[in-house]
């Protein structure tokens, strides 16, 4: 007994929920399926950094969307409480990006032009943050590169989307993609389904669809291990981010401490000597850090592409099959954006060219970050 | 080798945090001591419920009191945010408290007397609350019964006090206060500290001093048994409040269901009789809720007094040792009224004699409850 | 970059990895593989009971290929411990399959005509096992039906296979299985594979398998829901036996109680409405239980086949694709028999033929249980 | 209303539990007080070696005495299998206490000098345990030094205890004794208990009990942090020990990784900088345990006396009270001969004069270890 729906979502992360969000919202008969629990994997590991500047290494294409989507975040924390009573947790404080050594500020120059980034030299940080490790030589601050808690930003958007009348199939693999007619049938553990329109959104598991369905470009994974600590007898308002590794102060009294690069490895559970070099990254940064007592520790699957970039847009060969993966550090930072854009190809509205063609799936050696 | 304060504080659940709060911001030198982790009992396995008046039966003392203490919270909520940045996860929505049949009705019939609250009916209630079961005939609303994530309230408290300059020891029983001059010695595991006052803020543990410090009345255990389930699939914005049981959705997704009333039991873990008890009660409010998943259970210790009310003052014939013991259901509602009372006898300003009188420590039946 | 083995096996629960141990202890080049970790899902869900006796309703084929399997733990036992130091915990003490009244122990006649079952009356069994219900007439005593770690005996199978040779690749999900001349290319997140054989042992996740290799038969999960608790105060040697449910004395103190049936739920958490039921009919074999505390709770998908037996064997038009899945509530029971004859079938040494004729792929509705 | 017993024994980790066990097998009516769980802390937190040999550094007294309790160990591992179902998971392979050096090894010349303990050099022991670090020059080999799950012995005694009719009273603190008539009277939140003699076995916390009960001698706190991870890929047969750290192969698959050293830290919970410290530790032992998945970590409270050996005996005032704590890294090993000995001073039967000497609660600097 097969079900029907306009729209099929492959993977209820944070990416998937938001366009099943953007897309319900326009009264687009729409499902969702993933294979374990919404959000259950790389979305529940992330830290949750709104980093539109902090993670940017392109002020021309990537910096725009990343900006946008960020703007989103302060509509959208009203709109899910209202609608889910889902708080996203958003937190104000942003982020210093540490300078230990004149070469390092130095590379933070060009973030540092832009209005919204503000350098600010060691003396001045520690009259507030006086646990900051005193090897610094100051830092560029980015107010708005607050962060949100990913798991409730990906349940509101699940929830939300289901009270404007999404269904969502949770343990429900889909484990194959056949054209129908016009439409396609998708087939999974729990029967078929028949849609219109499938969307893939499954972060780093997109790869087998991209090979399913025939296209060159692929994702691979770099996991990320973290650990959480709880923070005891100092004052931290703002994330710290140095190399890749941050300590954000999150709003329940702990701090997240990540993450570990290991390409190629699928496996989502820490190793010790990830944990190792995660706990020495942020000695370096708040010495204190040592004495505090652990929280808890895990791992996710960043979905790394070529470029950097994600791969947003139609099937090159096929305008039923939709993408939208390979977000790698930036997925909660970019989901209201990608949603949004999502809805816009399905409803034919009007998207930049220059988004289109940056994210598009089959696009060569664009530009290697 | 001793340490001196001026006030020691033992107990670091939330009432404990409170008064270290309200003390520390008015530069008393302070210390907290608790035998395991701050807030790790009884706080932890609260659902934060604000009920000045679903849990009120007594509108003449109680209710004043609790209902300041309500009132304080969002002040309160402002306060630690800025200065801890813990957000204390206040949640709109109010308690329905329900009504099956017509004496219950009658019963809530003097609460609706209220300004603050308002019968609805059956119908209008489930216009917005459709999962709630068909068998009620209305409920009483009272929107100001809110709820907070009591940890963090305490976790807040306690940070805060820090930052005021507090002291705080984790880890650190108690076992023997002794008169030392105009002073006491608190003998710990970790060594002896001289103070001037000693405030007993230890909940149900508060009995062993009670009982050492030579005074006649009792706080006994009542465990309340918990759990709390996702909630997929359906809506709930409002608390439900039903024979002692309640149903809290949290804006983390969960809905908190407890809690069992269980007397003279010091154990500190829920029984599967227990739970069994609390998921039936669950289903005859919000039926679906059946087919929900576990999140977690757990369970605490409710400090209980003879006649319902706080112990909340100095010791009959030493005004060196103070209590604010025997919060029973009510402990995180009255926390900021409490730690205020304290702070106000600590440094000897006025508190309201109707208070004094009705939580002082060796009154009589004053009002059985 | 491809890897080359003689054989893949699909899955990594207790029914692979025993697979994968008799065959590479044959110097076989096997891998298997995993998308998640070993053990991790249907296999740890389980109580781990050999019920050889106490879960079969059909004595002339289903009953010797068990009784089989439950004789070769105790070599098993050994043997695992000798090469990986792994302990599969084998529990002694036996079932006692209960009857409530005398319908219940006439259904019972034909167990206890075996020579290794036998009746006792309640009188004779309350004098050992003073906590059970006085409300039973007898039980059916089976001495055999012991039980094990399940978690255990997958994992030593799993190191054991690795000591032997074999490669265990985990979160490596296969998603397509592609016909190479004389063999297969196994397509997985993590690159591509070429085997000369496939073995499909993925529990209720073959299901999928079953479709994409065009065979009729299905399977479809029926989720078991259980929670343990910690025996206190009272002395529990045998596991109980009701209606499918099941108390179970772990030898770490702790009491199994399992397992509802909800058939075609794919959700691998448990609702609180199947604990209640639990809990509800635990207290009807051991009333005591109802005081006990809560260790934990979870659930697990049992592969559940048309006529209640499993399907092992070949693929009927392939004889490179074998499957070994579908042992329903029997896959501890049965792991070490189902290994043994698929170890056979790969080795083409005999394999008896009734076996054959019974577990095979394509058969019909060959005897409905 | 008090209840009367012959023996009260304060705290219920392997120690008191020990005690509990063989005083109830000799038909004394006993009960055992415990602020918490039975083996809540520290025993639950210690890996369970036997290490007679290789915790030793005093051959005349302390090693006779925990070689006895080693021994015991065979029995006893029968006695409660029997009696309570529970295996107490003792697990043959022996210690390698690792030599890197030339120095290191003539450190063990005397430990070697035992019949029961060999030295092997490198190149043997690599041949069957590969993984070990290819920079050890050898290592003292002890059989005898086996390990056990410490919950399953604490669990194991208590059951036992329980059936040969000892009272348990779980979350039941002690705060004070108070001699009365011939007996004393303890006080406890859960009301007052009439007892003949009281054995102080509380670990750490006895600390207290010395204090209030006049002696001068101190037990501190040395707080362990440990981890575990999975064990994957390697074999390893043998504990490893060098430094006061320890790799222990349990017979579930997990590798036990521990144990910090921090003087005077009452904090039950690990740090991040122990955490990295042990990590760090065990790779210089094991280098590809850097590659494991963290299973979990914790951490407890060793009691250190001033000379490093227990106290165990009367109070050397009142032969109503008796001491047993103040086993340090050793009170699994030690917990069967100290039940045995504090039951033969209870029973009034001999006692080796030599031990009593040795562990004497008022004993002067001894012999500082």
């Amino acid at each position: 007994m097969e079900k029907f729906y306009d729209v099929a979502v492959i993977g209820g992360g944070i990416i998937g929920s938001a366009i099943a969000y953007y897309l319900a919202k326009e009264k687009i008969s729409i499902a969702v399926f993933d294979s374990g629990q919404i959000s259950g994997k790389t979305t529940s590991a992330a830290a949750g950094m709104l980093g539109a500047h902090s993670e940017c290494d392109d002020l021309e294409v990537f910096y725009p969307f990343a900006r946008r989507s960020q703007q989103s975040y302060s509509i959208l924390e009203q709109e899910l409480k209202e609608l889910t009573g889902i708080d996203i947790r958003r937190t104000p404080g942003g982020i210093y990006k540490l300078a230990f050594n004149e070469t390092e500020k130095q590379e933070l120059g060009p973030l540092c032009g832009l209005t919204t980034v503000e350098w600010q030299d060691s003396r001045y940080i520690r009259q507030t943050e006086s646990a900051i490790s005193n090897d610094i030589i100051g830092a560029a601050y980015i107010e708005d590169d607050v962060h949100v808690l990913p798991q409730a930003v990906s349940r509101g958007f699940s929830q939300g989307a289901q009270m404007y009348g999404a269904a969502v199939h949770e343990y429900t693999h889909v484990y194959d993609i056949q054209k129908n007619g016009i439409g396609y049938i998708l087939k999974t553990q729990a029967g078929e389904f028949a849609v219109q329109q499938v969307i893939i959104a499954s972060g780093v598991w997109s790869n087998s669809f991209f090979q399913q369905l025939g296209l060159e470009n692929r994702i691979v994974p770099v996991k990320g291990e973290c650990l959480s600590v709880w923070k005891d007898g100092i004052s931290l308002q703002h994330t710290l981010f140095h190399e890749h590794c941050y300590i954000v102060p999150r709003n329940d009294g702990t701090l997240v401490i990540g993450a570990t690069m290991v390409e190629n490895d699928w496996s989502e559970q820490p190793t010790i000597g990830g944990i190792e070099q995660m706990i020495s990254k942020a000695k370096t940064m708040l010495p204190s850090v040592g004495g505090m007592k652990v929280a808890s520790f895990w791992a996710g699957l960043r979905p790394q592409t070529f470029d950097g970039r994600p791969f947003i847009g139609f099937h090159p060969e096929d305008n039923g099959i939709l993408f939208a993966a390979g977000h790698f550090r930036n997925g909660i930072l970019l989901a209201p954006a990608t949603g949004q854009m999502m809805r816009d190809f399905v409803l034919q509205r009007e998207v930049d060219e220059k988004w289109v063609e940056a994210f598009k799936i089959d696009r060569k050696n664009y530009c290697l970050v």
